[in-house]
């Protein structure tokens, strides 16, 4: 028998409860990205730091030049001590006409699998999974009084949209955030049954672009042909990224980056992987990124150039025969181990430029640029960790990549000088980032449950 | 002395009232393309149709399944009878940060060489252009009690947004619209000084694209690489249109294009345009078009292929590293002799297709289809109208070419079997399309007394 029966029978006793509270905080609308919704990032993280001090923790609201951190401490006790990190940000719910409900009205939608999906924007990514480490840690206090080691809380508003902020603040707290361990619930299981510690994370380089030609938008019967068109200069600068082969052309893109190591494509060989379906399941059928390389390989050890936005002319209902001036394009670029990102940003910009006719300009606005980072595999915490989840799903725990980026993993490492242990109870077809994202119930149910469980086992480490 | 100086003096006395009829059209912001403006732009015909009738025309709206036509008829007198074709509708104000002014509000701006501009969204394309025509019968009614000749109206309010009801309107009306000549007013001068009647037209085909590739929008970090990005397919398909050299690479795009009469290339070579200074009015120094071909050539006797506007993916403020499942593009191609606009849909059409990749989609809709046109140039109105503008401007009235678009100049010719007569006090620098659309104040001015002789002059003709 668990020596956390108590706790964990109580988790399953009142899960209603702990549901109430994640559809509380869903139906924030805590958009980083967008100015207009400042309050309502505001407002979460008020949420979030009344909720802990209802937990008897010591936590208020650190104003940045963003979005506001929240901080929480909880009673001084033995053992070791872990600092869990959230964030209480997510991205915009557009486009709003295919979503089935409303984004910020979360419902449960049962599936004729047996799961049931909370569904709403940030029920996964990230008030979903954070909210699990949070009932986990009520739990523990609301059978036994206290916690089994010291937790310290730091909940982000600025994940979705940069963390512009995070690495002053870290390092202007150190002091204060000093632990043992650093506790990231972002990531996913490895599939439905089988949970996941995640140890490698892509870098990203966020760039924004303007390109510029005439001086003001042209009519395309008097200045067609003769003058530049930006949105023809877009198109080409586009192209111009991306080989036939799915490779990227920007010089010096894959300068340090190492063909996967043998031994691990191996490994990643024998995971129960299905490409076709992988495809399908999002209504395509033919890979798009670098021919000659399985699909793992492209979305976990691969660097991409991903086009994320672009806008230029006339884009409402009906026509103008214009020919715009300016030609607007967010991209976005993941990072594998042994890229620079400064030198993978510069390397960009000279690209766009090199495209550019003479007479057309440019400007570049920056979105985030941090390198992939891996976490080591060995470790009591890590052990203990892989243990405890292997008990709670009754199955071996795996280590795995992600194709995705977690920019402050890095900052944890290089500001307080602690690893962090990436546990997530996500599922591939959470859809985060696009409408209709869902969190599954039992995603949110033994993801509170294995939060328990690593909780006592990591009191009980070293 | 001039024959009509007494209709010409009264012109000069009433030029400020003339100002505020323009002004009170101007205000009515009917924007064709955009539907939530449907109500301004019945407002803007039934304003037209308010005016002639107060001159004593028979006038009133005639409904279509798109925007009303305002057709009004003249009291019958001797002489032949001419039709004038105007629009009342306007592209859209967009960007509006970019005007100086509120574009539904006009005002008058003093210039430093002399000149006044009269600045508004339609000042002069067609608001400005059409009422020195309506001013022009005024002026004849008010000093004479009539005119010299029969006149009909036909405003449309769908120019702007491809004419889609005016053949059909056309058409059931041919036989009420019966007349010796059609008078349009929605071409440039020659230059500042010279006046000029238009003779060669392009066509336009105008085609709006959505590129599907996964059914629904995805994150970057999970689906990067081997997910096909519907913004990186569209950039390589707008890549693929145009040539290094300037050329437009879809197949058969230029079947029937000849090159340029030596004669008339000899004619143009000799007419006062500077080629730098095109360009450097419009802050370029590089043509774009075809090389080898003057910019005069690539403005009027070469087709183009320009993008007007493009969008997909996450276009707010801020950054979504998503990767988008659509893509759009509104792009349009002007024709010139020997272009069949069906053919060259049907190529674009094929060349866009056959860029895809075979898991995308693309479906296309219509925004106009219609083919150049040229109109003779002898003939003893066109000979009268030459003298008539030769005499108000004291200098020579030339016989131009225009890049521009008026599908429904080849419709008058059709349906009801009467060449158009294409006479303009438009100036080359009036942003039409753009922000801070003008007209020149001597455009209108003259331009209406422009009418008056031309209107003496056609009464007297044959």
């Amino acid at each position: 028998m668990s020596a956390v029966k108590d706790v964990l029978d109580h988790v399953d006793a009142g899960i209603d409860k702990g549901l109430e509270r994640l559809f509380e905080l869903v139906r924030i609308p805590s958009i980083s990205t967008d100015p207009s919704h400042a309050s309502d990032v505001r407002r979460a993280a008020e949420w979030l730091a009344a909720d802990l001090r209802s937990m008897g923790f010591d936590a208020n609201l650190r104003e940045t030049e963003g979005h506001p951190m929240v901080v929480g401490h909880g009673p001084k006790t033995d053992g070791p001590h872990v600092l869990f990190y959230g964030h209480y940000d997510v991205q915009p719910a557009d486009p709003l006409e295919l979503w089935d409900t409303d984004p910020f009205e979360p419902v449960l939608r049962p599936q004729p699998d047996g799961e049931t999906h909370i569904v709403g924007r940030g029920a996964s990514d990230d008030k979903g999974a954070l909210m699990t480490f949070v009932e986990a840690c009520r739990a523990f206090i609301d059978v036994r009084g206290s916690l089994p080691l010291n937790v310290s809380f730091l909940f982000e508003g600025e994940e979705e949209s940069g963390s512009g902020s995070l690495a002053g603040f870290l390092e202007k707290t150190a002091e204060e955030l000093r632990c043992d361990a650093v506790l990231v619930c972002d990531t996913d299981m490895w599939d439905r049954d089988t949970p996941a510690v995640t140890t490698m994370l892509r870098g990203l380089v966020g760039q924004e672009l303007t390109i510029t030609c005439a001086d003001r938008d042209l009519h395309s019967g008097m200045f067609g042909n003769a003058a530049r068109n930006a949105g023809q200069v877009l198109g080409d600068v586009i192209a111009s990224l991306r080989g036939e082969n799915g490779s990227v052309l920007i010089d010096g893109f894959y300068d340090g980056v190492e063909d996967l190591d043998p031994a691990i494509a191996e490994l990643w060989a024998e995971l129960p992987f299905d490409e076709e379906a992988f495809l399908t399941d999002i209504g395509l059928h033919i890979p798009a990124g670098e021919t000659g390389r399985t699909i793992l390989e492209q979305v976990w050890a691969r660097p991409t150039c991903e086009i994320n936005g672009i806008w230029s002319g006339y884009t409402e209902p009906g026509f103008k025969t214009v020919i715009p001036a300016k030609a607007h394009a967010k991209i976005s670029f993941r990072l594998v181990a042994g890229q620079d990102p400064e030198k993978i940003r510069a390397a960009f910009q000279r690209h766009v430029r090199d495209q550019l006719p003479d007479d057309c300009d440019v400007t570049f606005a920056d979105h985030g640029l941090s390198p992939a980072t891996s976490m080591p595999t060995d470790g009591a915490f890590m052990q203990a960790t892989l243990k405890a989840l292997s008990e709670e799903w009754e199955t071996k725990a795996a280590i795995a990549g992600t194709g995705g980026s977690i920019p402050i993993i890095g900052e944890f490492e290089r500001r307080l000088g602690t690893n962090a242990l990436l546990v997530g109870f996500g599922r591939f077809d959470n859809r985060i980032h696009s409408p209709n994202e869902k969190y599954d119930l039992s995603s949110y149910h033994k993801g509170t449950r294995s939060w328990v469980r690593i909780l006592h086992a990591l009191a009980h480490a070293n």
